[in-house]
C-alpha cells in the first residue's frame, strides 16, 4: 500500500504527462494553467480507494485525474466575473485573469470535456455515470451559491463540495470493477469526505461554519465528521489503512 | 419507416418532457430556454440512422437529446460576451441576455453534463465516447474562431460544425450496437453533413464561403457536397431513404 504523499506524486505526474486532445490545439495552454496547483486529495482519495480494493493505483490514474480535472472546470467557471469574480486563486492570477474570460470558458469546457473523454477509457460506463452525477451536483451547488434558490448551507455543500468527494471514491469501486452490491459501505464512507473538507476549509478560512458555530463550535464539528468517517471506513472489510490518514491529514491540514 | 419530420417531432416532445437532472434546480428554466427553437437537425439525422439500421426510433431518444443538449451548450456559451457577444439568436435574446451572464454559463455548463448523463444511459460506451470527442472538437474549433490558433475555413468548420454532425449519425450507431467494423460507410456519409450544412448557411446569410467563391460558386459547392452525401449514402447497405429525404432538405433548405 502507498502513502498518501506517494499516491500524490503518482496523481502529479500523470497529470503533468497527460495528453490533451490534439483539436483543443493551443487551448490547452490555459487548460494546464487552470490544473496547475490542486492538492489532488480527490485523486488521492480515488487511488486509495482502488488500492484498497485491490486494483493497482495505476489502473486508476484515468478516473482520478478525471476528478482532478472536472475540479479544475468548476473552479475556473466559479473564478469568472459573470460568477465569483475572483482574480486570484492559488496565490496567483486565476485563469480568466491570466487569458481572458473567453479562453476561460473555453478551458473550463474543455476540463469538463476531457475529464469525461478520460473516465470513458475504462469498459464500465459506471466511472462516466458517477462523474456526471457528481457534475450537475455542482452545477446546481453554484447556481445556488450564487442566489439563485434558496438553500441552506448543509445542502449547498453536499452539492457544491460533498458530491466529487462521493465520486472520489465511487469512481475507483467502478473502474476497479467491484460489484454494486458491495458499494454501500463505501457511499457511506464517501458521504462524510465533503463535510470534513468544508468544515476544516471554513476554520482554516474564518469563514462559513466559524460565523454560524464559532470557531470552537466549528473545530468541533469538524472532529465529529472526521470521526464519522473513521467509524464507517472501519466498517468496511479491506485495508483502509491509507484512507484513515488520508481522512486524518484532513482533519489536520492547516492550508 | 418514418418522414423527417415526424422524427423532429418526437424529438421534440422528448426534448420538452425531459426530465433534468432535480439537483440543477431552477437553473432548468434556463436551460429550456436554451434548448428551445432549434431545427433539431442532428436529432433526426440520429433518429433516422438509428432506424435505418433496424432500432425503434423511441430507443435512440436519449441519444438524440444528447446531441441537441450538446448544440445548445455550445450555442449558449458561444453567444457570452468574453466570446462572440451575440445578445440574439433565434430572433430572441440569447440566453445570457435573457437570464443573465453567471447563470448562461452555468446553463451551458448544466447542458454539458445532462447530455452525457443521456449518453450514459445506454450500456454501450460508445455513444458518450463519440459525444467527448465530437464537444472537444467543437471546443476546439471555437478556440481558432476566437483567434486562439490559425486555421484555414474547412479545418475549422470540420471542428465546429463537422464533429457534432459526425456524432449524430455515429452516436446511432453505437446506441444500436452496429457492430464498429461496419462504421466505416457510415462514418463516410457522416463526414459529408457538416460542410454541406455550413456551405448552405453561409449562402443564406452572405457570408463565410460567399465571401471566398461568391454566391454561385458557393451554391455550386454546396450541391457538391449533397451530392457525395447521396453517394456516400448509396454505398451503404441498408434502407436510407429517410436520410436521403434528410440531405435533401439539408441541401435545398431556405432558414
Amino acid at each position: 500500500m502507498r502513502a498518501p504523499d506517494d499516491l500524490r506524486a503518482l496523481a502529479e505526474r500523470y497529470l503533468g504527462e497527460l495528453a490533451l486532445t490534439p483539436e483543443l490545439g493551443g487551448l490547452a495552454t490555459s487548460m494546464r494553467y487552470a490544473l496547475a496547483g490542486g492538492k489532488r486529495i480527490r485523486a488521492q482519495l480515488c487511488l486509495a480507494t482502488g488500492e484498497a480494493v485491490g486494483a493497482e493505483p495505476e489502473t486508476l490514474l484515468p478516473a482520478a485525474a478525471a476528478l482532478e480535472l472536472v475540479q479544475a472546470f468548476s473552479l475556473v467557471h466559479d473564478d469568472l466575473p459573470g460568477l465569483d469574480d475572483d482574480a486570484e486563486r492559488r496565490g496567483r492570477p486565476s485563469t480568466w485573469a491570466a487569458h481572458g474570460i473567453g479562453v476561460a470558458i473555453l478551458a473550463g469546457d474543455g476540463l469538463l470535456a476531457e475529464a469525461f473523454r478520460l473516465a470513458l477509457t475504462y469498459p464500465n460506463p459506471g466511472v462516466a455515470r458517477e462523474l456526471a452525477t457528481a457534475t450537475l451536483g455542482m452545477i446546481g451547488g453554484q447556481y445556488r451559491d450564487i442566489g439563485g434558490d434558496e438553500t441552506d448551507r448543509d445542502a449547498l455543500n453536499r452539492l457544491k463540495t460533498g458530491a466529487l468527494f462521493r465520486a472520489s471514491v465511487c469512481c475507483a469501486l467502478w473502474a476497479a470493477d467491484v460489484p454494486e452490491r458491495e458499494h454501500g459501505a463505501w457511499r457511506r464512507f464517501a458521504e462524510e469526505l465533503g463535510p470534513l473538507f468544508q468544515i476544516v476549509d471554513d476554520v482554516l478560512d474564518g469563514d462559513g461554519y466559524v460565523l454560524t458555530h464559532g470557531l470552537h463550535g466549528a473545530r468541533a464539528k469538524a472532529d465529529e465528521a472526521a470521526s464519522r468517517a473513521r467509524d464507517r471506513l472501519a466498517a468496511i472489510p479491506a485495508d483502509t489503512s491509507v484512507l484513515g490518514a488520508i481522512v486524518d491529514g484532513l482533519a489536520t491540514r492547516t492550508a
